[in-house]
């Protein structure tokens, strides 16, 4: 196994000891009881039959834990996912047909091989397509969506969809449609998810359980919330008024290929999104694992690992999966190493498909829609908001333009408006490099700016400092201002660049330079550049730059090379 | 006529003197004489009527002068925005249609509007959306696709579009089908042209024309070359066995809104991309005259006045235009100062408009080819691929990229390719920050990069110095750097950041700020600053980040107080 293969990366920091295994196969235990119900919920959530979620939560893990390095990372069917995936689908297909399974297999498949690809290409720096205030707010928009979704499959109240403000108007408008045996199944489920919450962990406590033990109780409490329910249900025979999981075949998915349909080439920008909404998520939740576990993160690994389980996830007839959030805190806590603890998940769940179908035919769907909406109610993050409001107005209007875009325009479009935000501030901050005009300390060699400092400086020159590297995007800028300063410069003036800060150069400021060199030579002052750091130096040689400029070492041997030209005379100016 | 305000900004720059009106009227003249057949030109290759081509050159103009402010920018219709109107209609009308024209129309007015919301936000710094080599590849790919159509005009031989490869392929195999008239035309059109390219200024020189006269007889003599082939054809009677460009009514454009379509809505991308394409390519252009006029270049400015050319095009009834390079040269060496020089231009070709529709209307169509084909050949920048493939790989993949994206998958697809290579090239710059581990050189105060220089380091503490602003895109890398040398560092460590070259700071990188101190202090590290400017300085305040962190003011500060503590020591260590 070699360190530099991109299969089992993770090998290299976790050892195969007994307190890797131990520690990955309870974790594997718990998490599994977590995922049971939340891949049903997620495949309803996706407009697929139930027990997709099922399969879904079986290969990809195993895909992960070949090309994934996180020790801690929980890859299965997740609500972000789920609801892109819908809302891809949606213009296409109708829910739950056929050529709807086969239209989320195609997303997992063609976002499996973007992803893969990307991680080969080593594109892990995609993850600044967003920023975090802007996912905050992308998030919490779709979280929001998804709760609304989740109200009409908790009420019965029909709901056609639309956008949020439409859903809640319908919502408001059919209230007197609602199903009540549905609405009691689901507000019953709810608040019993929500007791189990608060007092599952402290009563087991208080009943002396403890270890392993007390997180599986715990973690289990939600499941058997929902069984309690259907239990009641059943045993009173209202059953029949409310929908439930219906058919879950029992037996493994078998692995094929989605049939194609010419309807897929509108699906390849959302698989593209789907992909890197969900690796965006999942490398800042790997990232914050690597922290806690003292491994370092690896962006590119984790794109091939998402890749290999979304692809597998398609394979095996299933949709897109990614990271999930709160599974992968149940993980680390449970004591998670390494993604073999996935693979233990995986083994369990074949388990269940293989054994338990029966049981879970009879959840009715309102219980579901509680579980998803007591789940999802941990991603509405207006924490954010409010650290960003208080400490940086730009990131909170990102965050609020996104939150809104989702809630208007759907998820689709609200995470294109993010990725036009994010990257636009990328840009932004490019195009505004910081230079300043520079002057010498009397009686140092230290060189400061002339707006902060008392310094010396030339007369007829002008020392500037560019504290940014010279490329396409900021090199117009950096040409605008050092133009402006030419411009009071007579014949024989002198313009100084002092290049300590810039550590990488491309082909428009190389040419930029050359140019610059050239328009100034044509009006008789000169350019210098000094402190040019070894790699920018031999570039500059390449193209011949040093036969139209001058080359000082430092700042201070062009100040004193300078000083004793007639044509520029030392003085002393005041900080601004 | 307040100095900030958006109006006329050109008349912060330029007085309206003799000089400058003189210089702009004669550079009228020159460029109308160009601008006359180009229009016509442009026009077909936008699948307009003709004179649509002469409408889109007198309101624009006007649109340009009120909110442009470029001495010597020449607006109107362009090839490659004419290429890129109509790629986008192809696939919703037919071309000549009024259906098309009201297309154009559209692309016209929703390019412009928003280009001038982007100019009134400023964000002129979206010209980074596209670095050079990739315009260069893009320019240089539309330029063959548009001369392959214009092959079809100028030879007859019937071709219905596609990829470059299939219009060459139906080319070569509809060979026997070529119009021997047309052709003859389309070919001696050609010929003429670029004699006249290589002899008209010189026989005029010969024959003592100088001055203005001269530029205008230069000028003129593709026009006149054009007006020669159509004399001889007309009086030969060949005229009706090639195609001419047909009527033109007599008239000035009317002013009105384009009908609305449902199609419209998938128009909204392809006019933001012409758009956005027109003005990266018009602000360089307007940056290199304005380095040759010595006036600062306002991209703010430039995308108001591309904005308001474009919606005075589509409102009388025209297509989108923007800067044309050539014909910009030529404005600029005939002696523009100011934006009054496309006001002129805007009124002689109202007086072509009234009066000379007739004798426009015999002007053969292979012959405005053959026209096309000359003026785009200057477009083929094969020099900017050889001198990336000299000095710049990347750069020079962008260009080959992209030149083949349009020629395999058109004008359209091709510039989204590009603008995902740049802004991908920009994120991935922010990605890789330089990050130094620093020491004291022996004997003084200063601290250099340890790979480098014979430096002091203290055993137990690592210096660093992060050599980029820190924000959501470059944040977690420096993390992940941190992280790494932290893990090296025993209890009682010190990690030292030195901030000089930080001079900007978003919410992402405050709030990793504040984990990072957690995160360390949790394992007993302390985090130290130094060299904080005030900015940043007020930033950190305000989270209170400074109970968490030890603040020095320079690195010699640190590297003393450190120095003192028991738990480090001093070493020397060699550059590697």
């Amino acid at each position: 196994m070699c360190m530099n293969s991109p299969f089992f990366p993770w090998l290299k920091d976790s050892r195969l000891d007994g307190k890797t295994v131990t520690g990955d196969l309870s974790a594997a235990l718990v998490v599994t009881l977590m995922l049971i119900p939340q891949s049903l919920a997620y495949a309803l959530l996706a407009g697929m039959p139930a027990h997709i979620g099922l399969y879904a939560s079986v290969l990809p893990l195993i895909g992960y834990a070949i090309f994934g390095k996180s020790p801690a990372l929980a890859v299965g069917p997740v609500a972000i996912a789920s609801v892109m995936t819908f809302d891809a689908l949606i213009p296409f297909f109708e829910p739950g047909s056929s050529e709807w399974i086969a239209g989320g297999m195609f997303l997992a498949v063609a976002s499996g091989l973007i992803l893969m690809v990307f991680g080969f290409l080593r594109f892990g720096f995609i993850a600044a397509l967003l920023s975090h205030p802007v996912m905050s707010g992308f998030v919490t928009g779709a979280a929001i969506l998804i709760i609304l979704g989740q109200i009409k499959t908790l009420t019965g109240i029909p709901v056609t969809g639309g956008t949020a403000l439409q859903q809640l108007q319908q919502l408001l408008a059919n209230m007197g449609d609602v199903n009540w045996v549905t609405l009691s199944v689901g507000l019953s489920t709810f608040l019993l998810l929500l007791l189990a919450r608060r007092l599952a962990g402290r009563l087991f406590k208080l009943a002396g359980v403890r270890g392993l033990l007390l997180d599986i109780l715990t973690k289990a409490s939600p499941l058997a919330m929902i069984a309690i329910v259907t239990l009641v249900l059943v045993s009173t025979g209202y059953n029949s008024d409310t929908q439930t999981v219906g058919s879950i075949p029992t037996g493994l998915p078998t692995l094929m290929l989605p049939p194609i349909s010419s309807a897929y080439n509108s699906l390849l920008i959302s698989a593209l999104l789907i992909g890197v909404v969900g690796f965006i998520e999942s490398v800042s939740m790997a990232r914050a694992i690597g922290r806690i576990r003292q491994v370092s993160t690896d962006s590119d690994a984790e794109l091939r690992g998402l890749g290999a389980a979304n692809l597998l996830s398609g394979l095996s007839g299933a949709f897109p999966v990614t990271g999930g959030l709160s599974r992968s805190v149940v993980n680390l806590d449970a004591g998670a190493r390494s993604p073999l603890a996935g693979v233990f998940s995986a083994i369990l769940m074949v388990a269940v498909l293989l054994g338990t179908g029966q049981y879970l035919e009879s959840l009715p769907l309102a219980s579901l829609a509680a579980l998803i909406i007591v789940a999802i109610s941990s991603l509405l993050d207006w924490h954010t908001l409010r650290e960003c409001i208080r400490f940086d107005r730009a990131d909170a209007a990102g965050w609020l333009v996104t939150f809104l875009g989702v809630l208007f325009f759907g998820v689709e479009h609200g995470i294109m408006l993010g990725i036009a935000l994010s990257v636009g501030t990328v840009l932004w901050r490019q195009s505004r490099p910081h230079i300043a005009i520079i002057g010498r300390i009397p009686g140092t060699e230290h060189f400061r700016n002339v707006q902060r400092h008392r310094v010396e400086t030339l007369d007829n020159a002008v020392f500037l400092r560019v504290d940014a590297n010279l490329f396409f995007a900021n090199w117009d800028r950096i040409r605008e201002f050092i133009d402006q300063q030419a411009r009071h410069l007579s014949n024989k003036g002198k313009v100084v660049l002092s290049m300590a800060s810039v550590s990488d150069i491309d082909s428009t400021a190389l040419e930029g330079l050359q140019e610059l060199a050239r328009d100034l030579n044509s009006r008789q002052i000169e350019l210098s550049l000094c402190e040019v750091k070894g790699p920018i130096s031999d570039k500059l040689k390449r193209v011949h730059l040093f036969e139209q400029v001058t080359l000082h070492l430092s700042n201070n041997e062009a100040f004193e090379a300078i000083n004793r030209n007639v044509h520029c005379t030392k003085q002393v100016s005041e900080p601004t």
